[in-house]
């Protein structure tokens, strides 16, 4: 087999057999087949397009080029959540202790911050002494004795998709529905789990802006997930402003402890029920999805799924003391407040620039390698429909870099839509597949 | 600029400018865009296409990625010609000298046999201790001195095209007419040539099988080389069987120093004439295409043709003797006849197979690096619409290797269809543009 006549397949928009994405794959991952033979395969496959068969061929290939864990000592329900990313959401950090507070063993395998959105590893770093570089057979001990362990995606991991990913965000290949599906499925399917909840996020915040991208993306992982034996819910949720109050790291691990310590009132809160009551069902812990909301919240209530997030710190090496004492995690040194300068509704949120604000500011990374100040962050006064009058105070921003304010400022204020009529408010869950 | 911006716009189907061209060229021969980057927007490009002005500045700046050469001391017209690549075409052997006899300037950089066509550089190295490795000074000198000088690309032209080539080959993006064109014109126009004769090939023998795709590829170089002030004439010619009556190396330099010596009955020399006689035309030294055919055959009949070649071979450093005695050209040691089966007309002949052929035992390379045994040829004996008795000869192939005498005996023979009726004969010059 030749790389250059699977190229011209894929060019000639013919279908490649299962042996062909596994020597296109595998020779990849062995570095037997250059970078600029597997860029010029997937620009053809972006434009072509892939079939189904050829997808889950990719999947699979991508899956088993590295190690797929299996837990045989663990009899729990092994379940896990993935979000295509958003700003602000930090429900990781919440429904992994709640979901093993119910006795679902949670091995979470996550990502980082990354253009505008945040990313799970990061939050968890913010708690001093975190680590997130377990070994996988420190990471199979933790999850054995938590019911959860959280770490980042290893070099035995699915490497095809390691390199990979880092080929397509130079090649402008990234945003392709097979692609973008085979890179999620395969890291989470080698984490040994038995099903999968799935936050497909849609909106000015998210990657996928139109629903019914989302909608598609969802659709394929699902189909995917279940044609390898795997139990997959799918949720399309808003993304169209931050989720819950806090954008940033260390504020978002500060905002996921609270809900932990049983703050159930926000939009955040609510999704992390839903999510964790998925997981529940999906773990076949209850059938019923109303059994499995009280379930979850009764997790927080009765202060267990903290107490598992607790025990998950200690394992990990951070300090537990960040659940007492909200102020051990990293602290920005100055604050300064936008204020709404018309009276009306908040009808509109540019979520992403919100997010980029955070980014721009130390807070999150242009690129895989840059360093972040877990400190940064906003807190959003003003969510999507909220009545404000002029000097309201719409953002708080918490930040180090002072030359920057007036920008951020500026950009802050220029992300709110403020007008006279309420906006038509859409639901935070959309679908559910 | 960045070059993953470059990429999504042709991904995206929009056209670059010409100073995205420019940074793109220019930094890929820079070796600052990597080649994984530029294989995707190849991909890209021959997926979604150019449009004609992207085609131009792809020429001009592959042209001006390296030395463009001026002939400011020559004071006749600077005319070459090039063809797209055929089996048994040695036309450049004997045009060159004859268009240089009639007063034309022929400063011809030529290419190496590839695939199952044979290369104009291979025939001139089979003469013993001919240099088509001149440095562009010399190459100077020789045309001043002789009116036509023959050489292989060097580093200092159009080196943008030496790494998109080879970066093309492994990346199954060759067959795209805005890159053959751009590849092809960018070399060409950097000769320093006032015009161009085009012969583009059609048939089962050609590169474009269809002719559709020949005249559409002859008319984008006439109209690309017209724009930048340049006088074009494109031949499109039939490569439906081998052209005269030798393929290899050494033979077919042996039959155009026959055709110089004045056997003036193939068709082989009836196109020499007819590309000569469009050489003198385009570089008005007549501007009758009759009278600049009779030149033309006067150059030969005078000897005037055969006295330019031994200046040219002479002063390249090969052994100018080869003119009078061909023996002096390498010899196979071996020679076979294949017979005919049955009784009829040749009504098809598998022209890339009897290319191959000499590939295979010897006379041609699979990749620009082989090396190549200058001896081995075929004598065609029966052409297209020739009748043939059971017994009568169709090739005698001359060759080293006996080991495979048995499989080319085969191949040829299944080259060859012979049937009752005779076939309709297409003319050899189908159209000019």
């Amino acid at each position: 087999m030749r790389m250059q006549d699977l190229i011209e397949k894929k060019r000639d928009r013919k279908e490649l057999t299962r042996d062909e994405i596994a020597f296109l794959i595998r020779g990849y991952t062995r570095d037997e087949i250059p970078d600029y033979q597997m860029a010029a395969w997937l620009m053809a496959g972006f434009l072509n397009g892939l079939t189904e068969s050829e997808t889950q061929a990719l999947v699979e290939e991508m899956l088993y080029s590295g190690v797929v864990l299996t837990h045989d000592h663990i009899h729990e329900p092994k379940v896990d959540k993935h979000s295509t990313g958003g700003v602000g959401d930090k429900t990781s950090l919440v429904i992994a202790p709640v979901a093993a507070a119910c006795g679902v063993a949670v091995p979470m395998i996550s990502g980082r911050a990354l253009a505008h959105t945040g990313g799970t590893l990061d939050k968890l770093e913010a708690i001093p002494g975190f680590r997130t570089d377990l070994s996988l057979i420190e990471f199979k001990a933790v999850l054995k004795r938590c019911g959860l362990a959280l770490i980042g995606q290893t070099k035995e991991i699915a490497p095809a998709d390691r390199k990979l990913y880092a080929l397509r965000d130079l090649t402008a290949t990234v945003p392709f529905r097979p692609f973008m599906c085979a890179s999620i499925m395969s890291k989470k399917l080698a984490e040994g789990i038995d099903g999968l909840v799935l936050d497909v996020k849609t909106g000015n915040g998210a990657f996928m802006r139109e629903y019914e991208d989302a909608r598609k993306l969802a659709e394929m992982m699902a189909s995917l997930g279940r044609r390898m034996g795997k139990r997959i819910v799918a949720l399309i949720t808003d993304m169209n402003q931050p989720l819950g109050r806090w954008v940033g790291n260390a504020v978002e691990t500060m905002e996921a402890i609270e809900t932990l310590q049983g703050d159930l009132e926000s939009d955040f809160a609510g999704l992390c029920l839903e999510l964790a009551a998925q997981m529940i069902v999906v773990g076949e812990i209850e059938i019923d999805m109303n059994r499995a909301r009280s379930r979850a919240r009764n997790a927080i209530t009765s202060g267990g799924a903290l107490e598992r997030f607790r025990y998950c710190i200690e394992a990990q090496g951070g300090d537990p003391r960040v659940l007492d004492d909200p102020k051990l995690l990293p602290q920005a040194r100055r604050a300064s407040t936008i204020i709404a300068d018309r009276t009306g509704y908040v009808t509109g949120i540019e979520t992403g620039e919100i997010g980029r604000v955070v980014m721009d500011w130390g807070g999150g990374r242009r690129c895989l390698e840059g360093a972040i100040d877990y400190s940064v962050g906003l807190y959003i006064h003003a969510k999507l429909g909220d009545r404000v009058k002029i000097g309201d105070p719409i953002i708080t921003a918490h930040y180090n870099d002072e030359s920057r304010l007036d920008e951020m400022q500026r950009r802050l204020r220029s992300a709110y839509r403020v007008e006279e009529a309420a906006p038509h408010l859409e639901p935070l869950i959309k679908t559910i597949i």
